[in-house]
């Protein structure tokens, strides 16, 4: 029996409430268990140095946390002058998450801009963000859609990630809070599609080691409550859901 | 008539939500008509290096905006890698103005950290900084007196702030959002106490000047403004209310 | 009466020496009593690029002390890499009350840098620098009068700042020097136009507060301080001073 | 069959040149095909500030390349003043991984820093920067050893990382080069001990997804490689090899 | 005939201005020609971290220019949030020449901040800073004779320097003033003490050579120059000048 | 006799390795003695801004060191977050020495980027540089040669450098490595050119001083020395070599 009671398969309560900012294209606040997250997308009608003149679109994520989102007080990082690694590594794998389900090439020279913004960390804020960071962004394309400026919806299926790990006594665990995070010896993120594809695995035993079978429990953990996590982003979307999927049909359609 | 039908002075809705996040010793979302600021209080047990062994606390303030929080994104900070000078004069003020309410030698060497995060903006985000963090700090107080770390409440007086200004055509107004700033000729941010004593004033005629005149007329929207905001912080603070000028009247009692 | 032996009303000596620094297109050496600020003004063929293709001007300042400026040895700022809250409060301060009399459309796609150099300190460098970067922009403005490059001086009105403030035993003074700001219980800058309308109004009360009559008492030293030193401001621009307004009565003209 | 004439399950040619470098404690070249990496480690008498007082010690890592590591000239990041995202998610992970297979409490208040600088790179970075730095970190322990400082290894296992990776046409390859690397639809790098358990598994579909079928495919490769690279690290470390989990068993002894 | 009407061995006019800001222990304002440096010397009861618990002092200096000193406004380097390499090399070299000439254990663990701040530049900066910041480090230390916290001057030798250069014509020059030294092939800094000796040579032909017969050139004219420097040292510091060398004396004495 | 046998006028043995690193256009390793330098050359078909348009090239440099080149572990500058002023000064030292023996119109709107990496040092890290550096940018534009973009090598003479010194007991040195280095009362870096002419002299005593006569055993060590220096680097160019000095015969022809 886990601290806050829930079977070792079992997710926190999620809730995700859409047009939560008045000014973002998409805006999303996430709250899984005590994590709560402010996901907000905007769309800029140009894409970085790198990508000019290619024709196609880019997606880029940063990621932050108030202060005392977390128990003790964080140094805020435009203090610091420098973001840390932490915030480097999570943020590039939002980017690098959502842009596994988006044709860039159907949002033509544009960039989606995700900010994700924790403001009461609890555990699983990284994961928290990609599946809100998701809506948020489906959200903006929405509006390019209402607006005609898209013709089709640029994203070819769903996208959510959860967390999973082994606590010392060796049993495997889904999304875990923070004090099963500090405690747990092996801790695992899973992104995965609507479609039980992977997008990314990042298994890491700090100071500890796993097993194939161990892998197997995880990811199977993580399948399990990932499949629950969709029907939430489905719910969230309501109509716009039905859209996702639209440019893989077309593809399909024209082969 | 004003752009949200407003009287020339009048206050937008205010609402001051409390303990608003699980973690800080003081929490508060504050909105003030679109705009929205969470002021969070920290304690931290030492004071920075330039107040050691004087045996009094200090109070210093960090204040934020999300990247969407306003209509266009503007850059994070922390991307930056520097801090602007518009964020360093309202992080400046905010101490200072917290500092004029708060007897400092009866929190001994401890620092209140104050943090305020534009989530949302449309005017005025300073002057609702200062709203809400005053709540935020007394409510942090106010666990420092219930666990008797502190004997009495430290703060003398209550503390709001509010912003005044003059349209193109010479009405003075209270209480500017967004657009109505956008378009003034003279700004005037306003900081008061309870009992009706200036704080700070910061009256600024960008590409304009005003006369004496007009800044009678400015000063006296703001006090009937700040009348109301300290009747709303009031409620808010409940029973901490009460305790408010404690050490004020020990000090009378004593002389 | 003072330390310094003046009364309440008394500014200290001032002398405003021109075309100090030989490069510049304006340059003063302002001293207020011990205080000496070196004051250059710059005139730049472009405008930064958020002012680009408006067919107007931009005024922007920076402001320094020499480490040995204060009594202390201060660490240089390009030593810690980067500018304190207190330089940017001023500079955005002397940028801001130098626009509101120069009608930027006049001057074209210009922008005019001011730099002010502390050189020695004793109270009251950001009013100095204020008065001094005036006569330096009005002697730059002068040059491209000469050289035909601009038809009218683009000057309004004349500008000048000073600080008032109120000692603990209650008295209101006039130009504070380092002792008196140190143990003034409020602190007030004010930057007045020629004809005797507000600029700014910058009234602190650190640690302590200030009421409406104090208020008035410290703006009416102002003012008669800054009647004097506009007469200063006059005697140092010689026949440029005359040419001061003409686009103002243009203006009126014109009507 | 691949660019360079390899089996899909065959590693590039891996050489490992210990004491590379005279002043470093530990110091190994190590190439990979044409990848050449420097690895250096440092004992350094004390801990960072938050480790001090727990009797136990630190492994941290950094990582860079050479500005012409590159086919293109990259810019240096002590120019750009900062560290790119991609260092540091590099850096964290080596460090990580190093300290799953030290018993941190048996090498008492020291720090072991590890430098990883390569000079030429041609895919595998990362993986070659661990397998070397497992090394060179041996190396450094061993002189603690010969110098009586430690009385046992506090190495508890051997440890190597490589890449494996899924071609367009969807093979499974090992041990990617930087054209490979490139053109890859999912890029893995994984960490394993020479018991055979995994320290860290990240697998990335980059503007793709893999299966579960694809992924045992993947672990499976990178299995067979490492033992291969098991080997190496063995005959590179000689005699220091056999005391390599002696900590380990005396922990099973005293069961 | 040079531009400035002077022969090839002529200095241009120098003088040397004793207590110019009355904050600092020690402060010069040195004019050669149009070259303007304002040198302050600062005496802190301390020395930096490496060089405590040796009974020694330390000496080191700091070196800026204002935006405007020179023709076209160069930008503040604590705008640029970073000390170009040329202000590195100079306050190197103002630092290590000055301390060829102090007795460091005769100051204790004391040390000494010159900083040099160019006002007006016309060519020859770091060497006016050089031969004005001796005459500020004199004064400072006259003042800890005065306090009678020192009991010998620990100076132990005049130290000035100036430039010499080779124009495309083939002619040896000293004191190259801005125009000049634009145009010279080789360009060299001389630093030598009162008694005839060497302390530093920095002779440079950018995008040019030299012999050994012009070296032999140069060394002779700056030799003249410097000659002429150290009178005019001894004059400004008056009784100081005499109490040079008493270190050294002693040093004599007590072999 | 020298700690490492040497007589006072004997180099080091020096190595040249050509071709070191595959990327780069020209690339060098270089050993004199214990110390090891990469030095790479790079091509860049453009050149910096404020060159840009004079139909002429530039050579710029950039140095470090790895941080375990040395015998304490120095912080990587990458991490500081700044280039030191020694970095800089060194960086600045090696591209204007080239510069003196190239012929920067020959090269077009080029820059040639030298980077010097130090991978271990014992003394002289700068002028082994300076020689390892020459060869590497001769080796690339020996790639322009061959693929017809250069017709002539742009390079004038042959460039070297070595250092000189005086030990405290008076006798004048070649090539100091680390330990000789650390106790010399004067360190001189000489840079000449193949046909016997100084293009740099650095001479510097640190806490000392040096005679005219001093400085005449320095440079006839240094010449010494660096004649055969220029032998090896011709060995190592082999053919290319003779193509050194084109340019200037052309020069002379064409006069």
């Amino acid at each position: 029996m886990r601290t806050d009671q829930r079977n070792t398969n079992s997710l926190r309560p999620i809730t995700i409430t859409t047009n939560f900012i008045k000014h973002p294209e998409g805006s999303v606040l996430i709250q899984v268990g005590e994590t709560k997250v402010i996901c907000n997308a905007t769309i800029e009608d140009r894409v970085p140095p790198f990508m000019r003149g290619q024709g196609k679109g880019w997606i880029t994520a940063e990621y932050a946390m108030l202060p005392r989102a977390t128990q003790e007080r964080n140094i805020r990082e435009s203090s610091k002058g420098k973001v840390t690694g932490r915030t480097m590594e999570i943020q590039r794998l939002i980017g690098r998450a959502l842009r596994s389900v988006v044709d860039l090439e159907k949002i033509g020279e544009r960039t989606v801009w995700i900010d994700c913004d924790v403001i009461q960390a609890d555990g699983g804020t990284r994961t928290a963000s990609i599946t809100g960071a998701f809506v948020a962004m489906v959200l903006a394309f929405g509006k390019l859609l209402d607006s005609n400026t898209l013709k089709k919806m640029p994203v070819t299926d769903f996208l959510a990630a959860t967390s999973v790990g082994i606590l010392p006594d060796g049993t495997g665990i889904l999304d875990l809070n923070y004090e099963e995070d500090s405690k747990a010896n092996v801790d695992m993120n899973v992104v995965m599609t609507g479609s039980g594809e992977f997008v990314e695995i990042q298994g890491t035993g700090e100071e500890a080691t796993f097993s194939m079978d161990q892998l197997h429990i995880l990811l199977e953990l993580a399948n399990e409550g990932l499949s629950e996590i969709f029907e939430m982003q489905k719910n969230a979307l309501e109509k716009l859901a039905s859209r996702i999927g639209e440019t893989m049909e077309d593809k399909g359609d024209s082969k």
